[in-house]
């Protein structure tokens, strides 16, 4: 991958005058930990598509403040010179735990686990929430509208509609980890091994005198890549028919047309008709224009004849939610003497209060069916005999149990940093994919519902929940 | 502003196969024409605000394909060898119009209109297009929350949920642009002057044994710049006490207070009657959590105490309408003698035909009122002479003409470059800001409601409408 510049400085001006705090306060080395987590999936979802950590790990290993953001911030005139000078060496020596990208994850689960000193793990925040909110949220859409598709390949086509360069790149990462076939984005091929796709605008039909020349000539240049945007003119009436006419004046058989307009499912039939009566039976329909998970899902339902789909500004913003609602809180610190002190942030909504302490997370899988059933959260150092029966119970309604036999207990995070020093192997982009796709395809049918779908277990175990319990009801004395 | 990554290749794949096939039909330097222009305002407002084009300017000016980008491209396996050499030595040698950032923009004008040889002209189409879209979209966004705010400072707190680092950074910016008093973007005022804000987290007051201890110390560190988040544990029985007795302790009185959850309106009254009592009535409140336009509207018809709002997620993304949908048309090409031969891209949906011809847009302005009356879009060399009354017609129901007299007519786009060369100097970020505020100030209120706004004028000369018309009439010879 290029070079991109350092982003360090890419924060929340807080974690400056936070971290000069801590500084001048003798808690720069108060170890911390914090958990990166979300609380409820974006368009009523099942679950979401964790993605974004590549880029993490970059900014983690290249944090490097120089002169010139060292000169930015004294010029600021509130922080302590030797707050600077602890600056210029500044480097992560903290470890991270994160879910591997491609993983399915729920809400209130750790997805990245960090323990550093307060600045280092107080710092990182704003651009690991960014990047982590960012990717999740595409590849969470993506891997919807991927689904809807049941199998017809779905390209991403967004780059002009996106926010922003990054948004882009990385979208179009994102989307292809949560199982698009490609791209149209040039640059998320060359730096990531995205496949990049595309072959013509309504720009390159206008050039020629006609709709015919405009296809001849692209055609006669690429006789192995080439799919026509029929609908210039009239889809119907020019396009298909002078689509039909070069292909078999080429002897072109490995084609296809695309659709940009107009009602999809009329037009693909009609389309599927013309070309499979001249003989072009292999010729493939793409359609593209404004589509989404529903669209596609009705077009499906409709015996639309449409072989590949390219999905734009719907994807690439994830227009209907286009937020995801990570975030990054303090879930413990370590006194002096390395005891870990489980911390909790309270909230008159109780959606929002959070799960201290040090943890783990394992996913339970049933041997049987090979499904996810449910995902525990306990201590860090909580140890559990698998071969036994496992009793789960609801967090919000500790009546509610179930008990796991014959299941396989994997844990969910992985070390990623280590003192400091990255101890985990980035996998390509196409093992992320499939990763993703074996991931998604052990989920109950009922967990991947658009509308509606069942609401899969993340449970704490007793030890935990017993913790979480026992700050609330001291919490809740000191408030009245 | 630091050096960027050069994003040349951050294009739509079909830029290249298109761009290729145009130096392959002996089409590379035919001169063509293009606007961007967008169709409707989000939100369903009345108007959008331009921004991005001082990225598009670096971009246009930076383009180069290096070696490793040439590489690239030959191993795709459909690149003519004569065409990669030509890359090589790639260099936008065209004109760019375009309207200053800033500028308040109607649907169907043009904001950029560029004249290039053919593969130039083409191939900036997603840059350009991503550039734009993301800050217009961020911009038009920002301007209506602060036009909510009704002159109270409005601070851009998104970063975490922005979609990408540009999403953050250019977001960030092109909110300024549109109003917004300061940023939480440290990087957007290091890069680009946009004034960085920032205290507290709810993680500075959980570091502390209790909250009177993290106040303490953080005043005591920032005696000039206090604003206490503090809604850590309970608002009006602990946050905003402590705070008090922090603030009357170091005799602070140049302060505030930042409300993060729960009912703005009531918690802000009592707080600042608290406040009040204790004789800080210089201290501000702040008010931050899910805000936008509609809800800073409701809470200052609701008298609620708030000086200034700090807006993330709803801000950042334009999370009601993450969108905009500009494009990029081809609006005429010129023959081997220079002629202009003007392009329509003709649609089912009357909507989405364009204006055709090398055209120029003038801004009428009331001398009386000051107020911006209607755009006129007109051929790129009509001649008018604005000291006559001038004639406008509705282009779609040409019988509803207006007649202006005493009016100003002010050219819209200016020359951004003349032969390649870059002849425009980008104004700084507070001209750019000042230059909005005033522009929106010429806008009549009508133009301006939040819901069903008056409908500006955006009309054409009786020239450029015979063209449009005589196209149009053309076209749908061809396609019966």
């Amino acid at each position: 991958m290029k070079a991109k510049t350092n982003l360090t400085m890419l924060c929340d001006y807080y974690q400056l005058t936070m971290s000069n705090g801590y500084f001048r306060a003798d808690l720069a080395d108060r170890i911390c930990y914090f958990d990166m987590f979300y609380r409820s999936v974006p368009d009523n979802g099942g679950f979401a598509i964790a993605a974004g950590l590549a880029q993490v790990v970059e900014y983690v290993r290249d944090l490097k403040f120089d002169e010139e953001d060292i000169e930015y911030l004294r010029s600021k005139g509130c922080f302590d010179e030797g707050f600077l000078d602890y600056l210029r060496n500044f480097k992560f020596t903290g470890d991270i735990w994160a879910v591997p990208e491609g993983t399915p994850v729920f809400p209130n689960e750790p997805i990245i686990t960090v323990r550093a000193p307060a600045i280092q793990a107080q710092f990182i925040e704003t651009f690991l929430l960014l990047t982590m909110n960012h990717q999740c949220l595409i590849a969470t859409k993506s891997n919807r509208i991927v689904r809807a598709a049941e199998g017809r390949p779905v390209a991403e086509f967004g780059s002009r509609r996106a926010q922003g360069a990054d948004g882009a790149i990385l979208g179009a990462r994102a989307s292809y980890i949560a199982g698009c076939a490609a791209t149209a984005c040039t640059m998320a091929d060359q730096w990531f091994g995205a496949p990049a796709t595309g072959t013509m605008a309504h720009s390159w039909v206008q050039m020629f005198p006609d709709e015919y020349t405009a296809f001849k000539t692209y055609c006669k240049l690429y006789p192995n890549n080439a799919t026509l945007l029929v609908d210039t003119y009239n889809v119907l009436k020019s396009g298909v028919p002078n689509a039909i006419r070069v292909f078999k004046e080429e002897g072109i058989t490995r084609c296809g047309i695309r659709l940009d307009s107009g009602d999809l499912t009329y037009l693909s039939r009609k389309a599927r008709q013309m070309l499979d009566e001249a003989g072009l039976t292999e010729c493939k329909i793409v359609a593209s224009n404004a589509l989404d998970e529903y669209i596609i899902r009705d077009l499906v339902r409709q015996g639309a004849r449409i072989d590949s789909f390219g999905v734009g500004e719907r994807l690439i913003t994830s227009r209907s939610e286009p937020v995801f609602g990570g975030v990054y809180k303090l879930a413990a610190i370590e006194d002096e003497q390395g005891n870990i002190i489980p911390k909790i942030k309270i909230s008159e909504n109780s959606a929002k209060i959070t799960t201290p302490h040090f943890k783990k997370v394992y996913r339970i899988f049933s041997k049987d069916s090979g499904k996810a059933e449910a995902d525990l959260i306990c201590l860090h150092d909580e140890e559990f005999d698998f071969t036994q029966p496992l009793e789960l119970f609801d967090p919000e309604a500790t009546w509610k149990r179930k008990v796991y036999t014959d299941y396989e207990a994997k844990e969910l995070l992985v070390p990623v940093f280590r003192k400091g020093e990255l101890v985990y192997q980035v996998p390509d982009l196409q093992a992320s994919r499939a990763y993703c796709q074996r991931q998604v395809d052990a989920l109950w049918d009922e967990v991947k519902r658009f509308e509606n779908p069942h609401n899969y277990y993340v449970d704490l175990s007793q030890k935990l929940w017993d913790i979480k319990r026992s700050l609330l009801d001291g919490a809740g004395n000191q408030k009245n």
